[in-house]
């Protein structure tokens, strides 16, 4: 029997929001590999193994998945969201560096429901017009890099989605990053806080960066930052699809 | 009855990419309105009223949808990939400007998959690390405005993203757009051109900036360039998820 490793997006957690290529892929898996919360979403079944892991075991997880893909295993990598944005897909591609044998592998990517696009549909519309999608945690990059990110983001007049925006260890980044924002957007902009958006949990919340804290994003929440015609109507907040020249 | 209006994302193409969510409101549907394409991707049945309408008159067809969902009827205003996404969704909102009668309506955004996700997803994760998502078409913005979006995205060596890459009515935009990139990102950077993700006509591929040219790319087209640490493996193409600080 062939190996074939997916890498499957689970989408923001509704699961009306999986796509029918993903269901179909998990119905055909022998077995299923991500950190744990995702893993869990996958029903047990007979002939169906389960590998949870932790977090930040990113490369070690991907190196297990391909071994039991080159061992003829029908291995479906899962991460929420989109495997492609912050997650599994990255690991993966990286794991196969200098591995000619797994280059070989039957490997596709599954696209999912990203959590800013969720969050954006919930909110309304405020990625309708150019927007750029930035990783707030420092773990994988300085916060230098960031902030430099963050500023040719807010001269370039985009709208940002922000992921990972606060993490436990480390919180004090968030607020660095919303000081950067209020210089370089002023205190009126809009920003919107979209927690567990499809979940039971959802809360959505948009402020100004003027009253904006940090304690309003934990790491279940995206962030999204309008451009400076983002505005509200009724309950919703949008950008316009134009500039005017 | 009461109206309902949902903006719903068809995916890239591929029923397989379509949410049940989505499946579910055509099902409930009495109305389709959207661009004829799109549109003819729901199949007829008793009961659907199909509303195709011509590209480029995004706001009367919001418009006619708003009036259709005030008189009571199920309206789902479709888009193809994301509606939120240089889609439907922004021009409702536009729409509902100064009607606080359409305000009060059941106005709801079903996510789809977008273009560009699927687009990475064929190619392997060239946007896995930080991007940024820009409409070419300079029907809506001036060209000066795209042109300084590109070059500060550049200089935060973000991945990026581009939509209608290249109209049949001016070409010249995009060939200006790769000049701009080349002096920016140097001959060396890898561009991805993905035609027609995920149907019949699927088409990648994967160059230098110094290799490209603008007849890569049509209006079916995604162009995805890398950021200064994209590399391929094997047949693919992915960012890594860290920057070395």
């Amino acid at each position: 029997m062939t190996g074939k490793l997916v890498i499957a997006g689970l989408g923001p957690g509704d699961d009306r929001l999986v796509t029918p290529e993903v269901t179909a892929a998990l119905a055909a898996a022998t077995d299923i590999v991500g950190y744990f919360p995702y893993v869990a979403r996958v029903a047990p079944r007979a002939g169906l193994t389960l590998h949870p892991s932790d977090n930040r075991v990113e490369l070690d997880r991907a190196r297990a998945a391909l071994d039991m893909a080159a061992a003829g295993r029908q291995v479906v990598v899962v991460s929420s969201g989109d495997p492609g944005v912050f997650a599994m897909a990255s690991a993966v591609f990286e794991a196969l560096e200098g591995r000619t044998d797994w280059q070989a592998l039957d490997i596709r990517v599954l696209p999912g429901i990203t959590a800013m696009l969720a969050a954006a549909a919930a909110a309304g519309a405020p990625l309708g017009h150019d927007f750029c999608c930035i990783n707030l945690s420092d773990n994988l990059k300085p916060w230098a890099v960031i902030e430099t990110r963050l500023r040719h983001a807010a001269k370039a007049d985009l709208a940002m989605a922000f992921y990972n925006p606060r993490s436990a260890s480390r919180p004090e980044g968030f607020a660095r990053a919303l000081d950067t924002l209020r210089q370089e957007c002023g205190p009126d902009r809009l920003i919107t806080f979209a927690r567990a958006v499809s979940t039971p949990e959802e809360r959505l919340l948009t402020v100004t960066l003027g009253e904006a804290t940090p304690d309003m994003a934990d790491m279940r929440t995206v962030v999204i930052v309008g451009n400076s015609a983002t505005r509200r109507v009724g309950r919703w907040v949008y950008s316009p699809r134009s500039v005017v020249g």
